[in-house]
């Protein structure tokens, strides 16, 4: 690997930095590639005892790694208060996204792993992007039909072709276009990033038991069913529409590498039923590796050391093989 | 118990009579309660070599359960071709559910467990019901809205608001009387049936994240919320609503008794994702006792011996316990 990977701390107040550091902490038992934080230090220091140690740039990080959590500044955020989110610590947040995704562009980051933000507090500094996905897109010059959000687990991956939308958009918001391009960057992911020569696709249906053949909803003859045909006149090997209740148990889940979902809890449901403390979210689609957990800030557990720094590891881990199937 | 439980053999082309003829076979390793089939001899013959004996009345099915599988004759279909379903095997299939509703109306059967149907083959003979529950519910005199379909899995049950809708019709759907109804007939159904004294139940958001506070969607705000507000009045322990993505994973499902869900793959997905094979579905609100196994007539693998028979031993053990709870 030429490089560390950049991981940002997310918000300071929420458990970003108590799970990073956690995962420093369990860097060898886990066998973890060298990453560095971008974040603030009180964040860190706030919630963990584990050595921390400032850096220039991300070139001194891998030496580093360790002996100590490398770590590069950003603006300082003045006091953090785990738990007690404001507005100055979510401008360091965004800052250090911002900063982690120029360094993964620039190559100074072998990839680029994010700690959770809270939206609520971005939106009020002026954030107009449904999530980091959308932004971390935006600052990579890449349309967001053409980025995928993979959920990963040890035993399935999702993709949701809408996602942070309101379940009655839904049905008006999936077009043959849309899904077709999820489903295109799902397989240059699958290729590129997770070394899968001839990517398996299950494409899900959007009503109960996939419609019944139009009696349940026509989505899945009007929409789903035309983009599934125009995947496979381009080689790619997809199927589908399946009935969504019956297509995520394990024997079925063999049968694929990646489920195509309609909406985000069809993706989310079975992904965090099966692997709530380990989902990694993968962007898709984009010139960087992008992984982050896929929880949010839980504030509500923050500086209580009682943060399961699992997802973290395996979003830190899932980055760095990434990483190495790219090459 | 007073008397056997009936057990409609469902359509005779499909998997029921295969998988109610093994579940005969497996009565003493699963501690089954004495049952009787209702149906065409000859759907079982065709599928398996179990011993069948006719009787003429259910009250003859517990003596005769220990050496022979106890079958109530309907109208003959003429011949059946397993995985060849016709329209004469649909009416055939009807009347046995017919038949099994008036006995267990009557005293005369203690409970009703249906096999699979075909609805497209039902809808061909003029069945104008969305599933078999709804015609139940019809023959018993119970409003739709006072019926709960309870998909139940060893560690966790369902309960879907809405059930055979398109996606696109669930939001209007959705009404505070309709979520109510629901919720107060699966409290009753916990309590009557399976013997839990004071019900815990979670309820489901519509949107991802429940709505974010509204920022994606408002139906939780304007719905559900209040919805919640009126069953907790009636002294119901009801909460939420919850993320749909978060709530059923193995430590918050211990929190609840039943997770009232907005529509019908919120409520599946994680119940098949579990529990495919032993997912049963139970019919709360009636006044008596049905459950059936979670799964439709596999069509595709009737006749070749390969049907699992676990969930209709669950839901004929199911249907023996919920007996048992009511006295």
């Amino acid at each position: 690997m030429s490089g560390a990977l950049a991981v940002s701390l997310g918000d300071p107040a929420g458990v970003g930095p108590e799970i990073v550091a956690k995962a420093w902490a369990l860097r060898e038992a886990y066998g973890l590639p060298p990453f560095f934080a971008i974040g603030d230090r009180r964040s860190l220091s706030a919630v963990s005892n584990v050595p921390v140690e400032s850096i220039a740039h991300p070139a001194d990080a891998t030496d580093m790694f360790a002996a100590a959590l490398p770590l590069l500044q950003v603006d300082d955020p003045g006091d953090i208060v785990p738990g007690e989110p404001n507005l100055a610590g979510a401008r360091c947040a965004l800052d250090s996204v911002e900063l982690a995704v120029g360094l993964a562009r620039s190559g100074a980051a072998a990839a680029l792993v994010t700690g959770p933000v809270a939206k609520a507090q971005l939106y009020a500094i002026g954030f107009v992007h449904p999530g980091q996905t959308e932004f971390i897109a935006e600052r990579c010059g890449v349309a967001d039909g053409n980025v995928a959000m993979m959920l990963a687990g040890p035993g399935l991956r999702t993709v949701p072709v809408t996602i942070h939308r309101a379940l009655a958009d839904v049905p008006t918001a999936l077009t043959v276009e849309l899904i077709v391009s999820r489903a295109r960057a799902t397989v240059r992911g699958l290729q590129r990033d997770f070394g899968i020569a001839e990517p398996r696709l299950a494409v899900a249906g959007l009503n109960p038991h996939a419609g019944e053949g139009g009696a349940i909803g026509r989505e899945e003859i009007e929409v789903i069913a035309p983009a599934i045909a125009t995947l496979m006149a381009e080689g790619i090997n997809a199927w589908g529409p399946l009935a969504p209740d019956t297509m995520f148990h394990a024997g079925v889940r063999e049968t694929y590498d990646a489920a195509i979902c309609m909406y985000h809890d069809q993706a989310l449901i079975p992904l965090k039923t099966l692997y709530f403390d380990e989902g990694v979210n993968v962007s898709l689609g984009l010139p960087i590796i992008r992984t982050a957990p896929d929880h949010g800030t839980a504030f509500n557990i923050a500086g209580q050391g009682k943060a399961n720094p699992r997802a973290m590891i395996a979003a830190i881990a899932l980055a760095g093989q990434c990483v190495r199937n790219r090459g």
